[in-house]
């Protein structure tokens, strides 16, 4: 392994050993954002050799059942998925994982960008299926990590106008100078519909498409007071179990709320973005840390400050 | 006018003088489920003649806004709806009418079952977006007018097995045996868990589709619990503006929560359905009514007894 | 192995050991659509049981390259299918199978009927492909086991007309008294043009989508010049590698045309078809043979007489 | 009127008075691709004002018709399209026309772009239709105008990679330098087979789609060898009638086959796509006259030089 960045559910497996329906039951390594260099080649695999540098995909499905066959493996049931009890994570020195789920990384992406194909490829699955396309206006709900790079897909797959909110104004600022938001939004208050009303102001119409990315429920209703009718709500940020939201408006305008699991076959998409520099997600790494440091890296990113948190295990290496 | 029905919709107007948004502010003709015969012809109109038998989609959209010209006319902010203040509905001796929204009737379909191309038009519409297809397991959420129809246009597009929900076990049964129900679940609980474990129980399987069409929030839960993931919760059943539903659970699974409005393409497909066969909704009227009963028909209607209310306007012509 | 139906394929390759690409470069055994009863289990299968009654979907994937990571298998460039060389067929008493691709058989549901499962799933994707639905018009070109097997798909997708052509008028009667096409059409011109008048007059509307299983390049352009602007052609019969066809007149009338390679994820929506009486295969079965009697059923198959050649492996059960 | 592009087809009625099925009866103004200055408003408009600079969607729909309704207003039969007999172009002074395709043009497009947005829309019509998406290897067969907007709006949407065909090796040259071609094959062979081995040479893989804009039967054939199963296929450049192709290969590829007839929805897009920088359709207008050079502008373009030849009506404004 040589990078892999802190996602906010490997703080909750450390913090609280829960996330959602998963509860770690016996010690289990963390990390699910990782790349390294193939080391060892299992049996009949022929396109990778040792020394290639990849970027791993962390669900290894089953291949057998309904979804796999279907397209959806994402919603296989038998996954097991780096870092998900009792699945052992990827932060660590060496690792095994199935061989088509590692990506050869091009000379031009490096070992970080590798690791940050994991969010990005969550950014590609959220917009391939809120349907974002040439000519959309897309309202970005939240300035996260999640919310940054689904701006810079729905920028890449030909959106016109992105606006972007969050209750930070740093992280609206970097949105705006570093990834690209066209116009953002200060959330200052917790009625859906002003900021709705904000979002239509500072865009100067509705937006086609929300992708909420903060898991607030302001945020939530802000989406379905804003989204233009027959549009998309992309619920992408995890809030509580329950939410209380205007459905009766969502459904009388036709504005589709989808969720969102991971990704499937977005890996060699967000790839190919990086590749061609169609995106650019090396400004999301705000920290660095050594394998021996994790600890430490743990304790800042529970904090919540900065934007990805990276730890390295390989010094022998470039980034 | 020959035949129109009582939709739920009118007796709300009659009684209270607003719908959602709506509001009645000066004296309004009630009724959009509608069927006649064509007495005058408008310039430039060749597609009819005088005496034809047609039925008419309530509804005339601007043709020019965005929605209209992208075939998504129900979305038309300027349309004008029979029955929706400050338009006059067609419960009367002679409307005047759009011509390209006026559908001839082949000599094998009624006057009532033109009028009811309407509620029929709306399940051709939620079924549609809820992608039913063959083989599909699907669940309805209410044996009303909607859920019946739901039902009928689910099997003729070919779902493989279809259960429908109901708090009257009276429904159910006039689902099973009329109406083409493969199984019933009678809900006696207010917990969606428990319908949702029951909806599984019967059909041996979890649901690709549900269709809500009761409105209750105990349903919406029910079918965010059972519907397999990947799959559709098309909200049909108009319920509080406001609902709390567990939302995040239908956002991992990737079951999409989609609404309806009307109907938009979907009368020339509801008209086939019935003139080939394929759908029976004649055993849904339930109570016919002469023009001058219609205070009578409408207090009954109030009750919420029976299916369908249909009122005939014209008595010079057989059904 | 219980039942396995004689297709075109198989005979090609008795008599020709060639079938497009593929070369019989050794001894192989023929057949691929069959079904049979299970006599041991593999490690860890779970779902089938010693005794279980299936049918074998044919054709088994890599699962790991793109195309069946994305949910079309059928386009694996790896996939092993029964009787295509050098993939030996299940034309004999025991053969071995993946576990996932063997589907139990509900009781009301005939080995034949599982044999047959391998033909209609070709229906199935086709029409799945072509975008049948309910109100539909649509067009069969060719009367043989595939072209009958898509006009009853079809009718069960809620196709409101479905006429067929052939020019053998015997195929049309069956397809009319035994199989439910609407109307015929007795093709005996070889000019496409008037096929596709004849096809008009008979439907009285152009076909929204027409299913081209005939393989002659008369029905292709016949399909083309019928099908409604924004139709679909499908091409399912196997024609001449080069086709001429008016290519221009249904790129400008964006009638798409698509074809079809045999299945995928299909088997299931065939079998729950038929075991819901929503299709009935059984008149296909023209002639029965035992294994013992193979060289017979060929030699018969090879006249192009009847319909499906069904060979029976095992004496000791019922159909 | 502004600014009116010559386009092909304006050519051909010029030169031989038909193009498919349309013959010139009567003297007809020519031009379809305009834009100008609002200088009188019809009742009832209010979206646009006197002064206001446009670009005009020349084909003007009945709104009525069953593609009109369903959003494909492009297939409507009764659509009255600028230089299309009978209907008279723009290539004029004044020229009156439907409010809702006219659009207005912010300050930062210019008229010429405006006039622009004609082709443009074809291509954006033509991308959607072929699901050009992010991560898309796309293929552009002929580097003539439509070709070179298919490029842009390919990369727009974005396309990983886009390698363009041509004959002409200075069309090649101006595709990669000021239209952003990733890399392009010089065509010397009449086989398609030789043409999709280089193709898929230089790419390093199959296409995921290609767009067909030379009209030439070698391109299709490449189109179809070279495209990755399960592709697109997009038939944009109109050849002869009757192609020669192998129709049995793209079947079995699953390779769909798809027309482009305009565009439909696509002028809102298309205009958002300039204004927001993400084409760049400047460089293709290689040569300007005015209107009274309007017959020296024919002859120019007659000979197929340059790129796009552009007319000034009005000498008032600025470009």
């Amino acid at each position: 392994m040589h990078s892999v960045g802190i996602c906010g559910s490997d703080v909750h497996f450390w913090t609280e050993g829960v996330v959602g329906p998963f509860v770690v039951k016996a010690p289990m390594v963390l990390g699910h954002e990782g790349s390294g260099t193939v080391s060892e080649l299992g049996e009949g695999v022929t396109h990778l050799k040792v020394g290639d540098r990849v970027a791993m995909e962390p669900g290894v499905p089953c291949r057998y059942c309904t979804a796999c066959k279907g397209g959806r493996y994402n919603l296989c049931k038998d996954v097991k998925f780096c870092a998900t009890p009792p699945t052992d994570g990827s932060l660590c020195r060496y690792y095994v994982h199935a061989a088509d789920l590692c990506f050869k990384l091009p000379d031009n992406v490096s070992y970080e960008e590798g690791a940050l194909l994991e969010p990005l490829s969550v950014a590609v699955h959220a917009c391939r299926r809120s349907e974002v396309t040439i000519g959309s206006k897309v309202l970005i709900c939240g300035a996260g990590p999640i919310g940054l790079v689904c701006l810079q897909v729905a920028k890449a797959m030909g959106a016109a106008q992105v606006v972007i909110t969050d209750i930070d104004a740093k992280r609206l600022e970097f949105a705006r100078h570093q990834m690209g938001a066209d116009v953002t939004v200060l959330v200052t208050s917790r009625d859906g519909r002003e900021v709705a009303d904000q979002v239509v102001q500072v865009l100067g119409c509705n937006p086609d498409v929300t992708i909420e990315c903060s898991g607030a429920e302001t945020s939530i209703h802000a989406g379905i007071y804003a989204t233009e009718p027959g549009g998309v709500l992309m619920i992408v940020g995890l809030g509580r179990p329950m939410a209380t939201i205007p459905l009766l408006d969502a459904a009388l305008k036709e504005v589709d709320i989808r969720g969102n699991l991971r990704y499937a076959n977005d890996y060699p998409t967000a790839l190919a973005m990086i590749a061609s520099g169609q995106v650019n997600v090396k400004p999301l790494v705000s920290h660095r840390y050594s394998l021996e440091q994790a600890l430490e890296a743990f304790e800042f990113a529970k904090k919540g400050e900065g934007i990805k948190v990276m730890i390295h295990c390989d010094k022998t290496k470039a980034l």
